[in-house]
């Protein structure tokens, strides 16, 4: 086995903004990076919601890390992490241990159904592609299934769909649903109108968007509601099954739940003994360190900090942010220098609720709502979309579907036909009831 | 409730080319058509093996069939057929019992793995939206796992893809592997040369794509030799596993084996109790009807038709001829006329090797290679390509394809990582063995 110079070995784990972030920062600098991810792709995550909605593919909105990141100084190695070893400076992943020099967590948040994994099964939530793919898959199998479904309080929870949690993710998913259902599939459907479909949006706090002023939060209902989404606040969950939903007293019959809600962190968290906070999250130093570690950083969805008494919020740009500054902060430690506790610069952020409408603060300061800040959404994520080919992909899917109105990538690819519901013949309109007698069609079987 | 008038029913089953045809030419036609499918979207099949090879995304090359047969007329309706009744007259699905009048089978076919099922396991064909991605996600996780893998013959291994059969399923395949190993991938990857991939096709034939003549099976054999697939004719398969495969007395060791060579129609085929043919199809009379049935049609590549002393291929346009053909049919005999028997016109078909490189017949008469060929050959796809969108879609992708030689459909969803090769620390850049043997990571675990 040939011998290397070993140089400084920093270990990056996860290939979302954070990490990618970190990497890239690193391209020049006089180190080897490797880059650990359990999936070869960078996802960008703010767009899932779309492939969900099947408006986009999910191949317009991810990037193979490898060609991202190409490059002289670093390896990438799909490999998925279970625990960190500070003591020996050991990653220790499905491949086995990989020792680090400096050590880059940036693996992200997952779903939290708040102490009912249970849940799970019935409610998917919207992190990976997969999730997607099973989102896209549930609500058009729901429509065929109503479609199918001769008995009419039966169709109607074919035609029920609930989102649960109206942070952004859940006010995406429920205006794009009302906006397909509503605009895009009626003329399809024969035998069922898909514009009576229910959206239903429950929130256990007193507002939609609760990060956002009340005046904004406000808007965004308004809106939602003109697209037909039911918006009920303060609506605690306290069961879900595979036809619905309880909260409180009252029961909803649904066919489709979708889970928006809690967040937490990669459990690898918990293997590194330091203090998390109540989602799990590592609380960092100003430096972004796992505390007593200086050669430990941690950022993205996983780092928990405050900042002049406020979190710095779990989303994309915090994530980005952090990632430059810990690969500026790699450099400079390298060269013996100090460096300035980390600052989010809070630039803004958007929550987009359906054609023309989002809402959005800038820099903290200046809100903006409607056609303008939906505008401003649109610009931002072609911007940031990673990849020439993602960025012209989606514009043309966005112009298609604004032009159209239509939803083309709408993909039922498993075999589910058996799962729904039985096909009365007398309903199907070539077909006389004599017809049916004399055949025997009609019979049960 | 409420009667309907009933219209003279057509059944059609299957969304393909031919089914689609068939309900096209139906439109305007005085009865009422339910078309059943299991899947809810229509498959441009001859580009599948773009999605396979990571250059198209399924979205691209799929269109919901109900929103392709919008119409007064016409029920769509997810189903998966069973059996058929052919004295009472029903068609038998997963939702019950279907009565026509006039029954259209058009379910296509499926792989045949000449009586070894068992190998279907390790050796996947292409047929579907999921074949097409399962075979991507085994591609791309075998490159990864030879990134990861430290041992050089089983590196090897890895690296070496094997393609059963060569016909033109099996050529595309074989053609693309060898393009993206070579040109497309080389730079993603800092620890294998995918360049040195092996691209194996195997055919038990004396020739590739054993259809066209001689001389153009001759150019096909020396384009793929060309980007560096090794051909083997008259090479009968005789085992396949999760290692490799075995061919008489040779044993070719290899992770990844793609299936391109038998085909067998749809199993509802047996359901008839009518003669089949040895692939399984229903040999159909002159116009096309199961023989003593004039109101069940039977079309695509489920029917077993020989024209002039020769097979009809099983190709799409010839689905496509035979559709229109049985639309018109209805028509007619409900107007009380009879019509000719179906011929198929044998306008030319098509095999494509790589970027400026296919093979072709035209009428039957005129043959075409090389870039003429490749260009013909995009042309007439992009032409027949369903929907819109598609068409902006994949000339998109194409010519991102054609101008960057990446391949940016990249995708691998599920969690794998766990069944790769053990990382090797020392082997890692940034990696000393002294800090190996400190950490105690190189020791087995």
């Amino acid at each position: 086995m040939e011998t290397h110079l070993a140089r400084h070995h920093v270990v990056i784990v996860g290939g979302g903004f954070g990490g990618l972030q970190a990497a890239l920062g690193l391209k020049r600098a006089p180190v080897d990076v490797t880059v650990l991810d359990r999936y070869n792709h960078h996802l960008f995550q703010p767009l899932l919601y779309q492939v969900a909605t099947a408006v986009l593919s999910p191949g317009d909105i991810s990037a193979p890390i490898r060609q991202v990141l190409r490059g002289r100084n670093t390896t990438v190695l799909l490999a998925e992490v279970q625990s960190v070893d500070l003591a020996r400076k050991v990653v220790i992943s499905d491949g086995g241990e990989i020792p680090y020099d400096t050590l880059v967590l940036a693996m992200g948040a997952t779903h939290s159904y708040f102490g009912h994994p249970e849940w799970a099964e019935f409610a998917p939530g919207l992190k990976t592609i997969d999730d997607a793919r099973d989102i896209r898959e549930r609500v058009l199998l729901a429509l065929e299934a109503a479609e199918r479904e001769p008995d009419p309080e039966r169709q109607r929870e074919w035609l029920t769909f609930v989102i649960i949690g109206a942070g952004p993710t859940g006010v995406e998913m429920a205006g794009a649903l009302a906006y397909m259902t509503r605009y895009s599939l009626p003329r399809d459907y024969r035998r069922v109108d898909t514009s009576q479909a229910r959206v239903l949006l429950l929130e256990g706090l007193p507002r939609v968007l609760n990060t956002y002023p009340e005046e904004l939060s406000a808007k965004a209902r308004e809106d939602l509601e003109k697209l037909g989404v039911e918006v009920r606040t303060g609506a605690m969950v306290t069961g879900v099954d595979d036809r619905g939903v309880t909260v409180g007293d009252t029961r909803i019959q649904a066919r489709t739940v979708l889970w928006g809600a809690g967040v937490a962190a990669s459990p690898v968290a918990r293997t590194l003994g330091v203090p998390l906070d109540k989602a799990g999250r590592v609380k960092v130093t100003p430096t972004l360190n796992v505390p007593g570690h200086e050669d430990v950083f941690v950022i993205g969805d996983l780092a928990s900090l405050v900042q002049d008494g406020k979190p710095v919020p779990g989303i994309a740009p915090a994530a980005m942010q952090m990632g430059r500054y810990v690969a500026k902060n790699i450099r400079h430690r390298l060269a013996g220098r100090l460096l300035e506790p980390f600052r989010y610069h809070d630039k803004g952020s958007f929550a987009v609720i359906g054609r023309g409408s989002a809402i959005g603060m800038l820099y903290d300061k200046v809100r903006v709502s409607g056609r303008l800040a939906w505008g401003m959404w649109l610009g931002i994520h072609i911007t940031f979309l990673v990849g020439f080919r993602n960025k012209v992909a989606v514009m043309l899917d966005w112009a298609y579907t604004y032009l159209t109105k239509r939803r083309d990538v709408r993909l039922i690819t498993g075999l589910h036909a058996n799962r729904l519901p039985r096909i009365e013949p007398e309903r199907l309109p070539g077909v006389s009831e004599e017809r049916v007698e004399e055949s025997g069609a009609g019979l049960a079987h």
